[in-house]
């Protein structure tokens, strides 16, 4: 039998999680004042460190309170890495890509947990992508799916929001790069989750406080090792690119002040609230 | 009378650019031993320089001579932004655009003057793109077309490699990641200048020695400063992103042992060699 769906019969998810997943570590990026620094988080505390966070790092200094400190996306990339159509339910009986389907953010789009999505002035339709999304660790280039695995240093929530008359609409635009890629479309965070079977998590979007998306990310069709090992075929990935896995079932329309939300079970909720620009 | 055009009734593009755009500055980043260092290039010497590139710097210590350093692609960016059918002699009778058509490059696609392009293992038809390529000197957002023009700091030369069965073949992919991304694509360089006239410029791509595109940037549909507003609208702009403002012409596939080399008028050639991945 398999492992997960082992679990998964013994008593749902959570349990499943808890199990077979052992110790999980959340990182945090923070800024206190003017610095920003990395941590780990434990309840409301986070132990700063110091050192690499992708490689050897210790503890550095006393807890400082989750209260006192301003969350940030979770780590410096070099680069947004996106899949599109890799739930089925988001493929509205269109047929299934061969490949993994990439595209995509500068760096530019990231926007940290509880700040704004800022509406682009002349944008008419911009929605929520509730995300998975992978986080590396290592230098890869033509990795295996095996060799991926380690090269996947852990998992947090984005949220890919896009402007669909500028990716689909009849006047699209040749490629995506703002219906994707304008300023504060890619929240991201709040922490880092390492050591969570990130094959086995269930994702929920919520629009002020109604949940629009819910699914689990075993159903994403080209798993993390696989998009990993597939990218870095032509892109070598380094450490704190992140790779937003896909967004399931529908999506819609987003106004100003709503707020939205992504949870992620052993992750935590990503929220930020719509602004008109 | 236009004063382009006066000049280039004077005798030619050598005069009009010498007349009309006074004092060239042209800037390099380099290795030596295991450091990277910006200069000031003047004949056969750099000067090394210490400070901001793009702010207040100053000479640094006695001069090194060119052929004792490694050029590398002259700044660190944050962004690689592209535009698409940005020359009337390359939409082929298409209809042109009616906006700039831009999309996004990895920064692990840029690659240093000299070094190679990696022809991917699985790709079987990749083309040069010679183009002019706008460097960004402050912090953008929202810019008017006037004010744009404070905004770039400079001008040097690019290859917008392109694999076009991923960009365009029956099979092609949904975005151009791979097609305009995949490592090596974005050679860039020798040199960054400053004070030229980048809206009157020879551009000349070689493939061993023969001209294969040749075309000056007068015939940008979307000129720099009108592509910067625009893109400004959308994604802020950060001193060092750079922007490949598009080819002229038609293009070819190259082949491993292919030298190209893209020479634009006032900044240098930047030559790469096209080896098998």
């Amino acid at each position: 039998m398999h492992r997960r769906k082992f679990f998964t019969a013994l008593g749902g998810l959570a349990a499943a999680a808890a199990s077979a997943q052992g110790a999980v570590t959340k990182y945090v990026r923070y800024r206190r004042g003017n610095a920003a620094s990395f941590g780990i988080l434990r309840g409301d505390l986070i132990q700063p460190i110091r050192g690499d966070l992708f490689g050897a790092h210790q503890p550095a200094g006393g807890t400082v309170k989750l209260s006192d400190v301003k969350l940030l996306y979770p780590c410096e990339a070099q680069k947004v890495l996106c899949l599109a159509g890799n739930y089925k339910s988001h493929m509205g009986g269109r047929a299934l890509f061969k490949n993994p389907e990439i595209f995509l953010k500068p760096l530019t789009s990231l926007q940290h947990p509880e700040d704004p999505i800022v509406l682009p002035k002349d944008s008419t339709n911009v929605h929520y992508e509730g995300e998975l999304v992978v986080v590396i660790g290592k230098r890869a280039k033509d990795v295996s799916v095996e060799q991926a695995r380690d090269v996947i240093f852990g998992v947090t929530c984005g949220n890919d929001v896009s402007e669909r008359e500028w990716q689909n609409g009849k006047n699209k635009d040749v490629q995506w790069w703002r219906a994707k890629g304008s300023d504060t479309f890619a929240p991201c965070g709040p922490v880092i989750a390492r050591g969570l079977d990130y094959a086995n998590l269930m994702l929920r979007t919520r629009v002020n406080g109604r949940v629009v998306q819910e699914e689990n990310t075993r159903d994403l069709l080209f798993d993390c090792p696989t998009m990993v090992s597939f990218i870095s075929r032509y892109i070598t990935l380094t450490p704190g690119d992140l790779i937003f896995t896909g967004t399931p079932q529908t999506t819609q329309k987003m106004s100003p002040g709503d707020v939205v939300e992504v949870e992620i079970e052993g992750i935590g909720v990503l929220r930020n609230k719509v602004v008109a620009g």
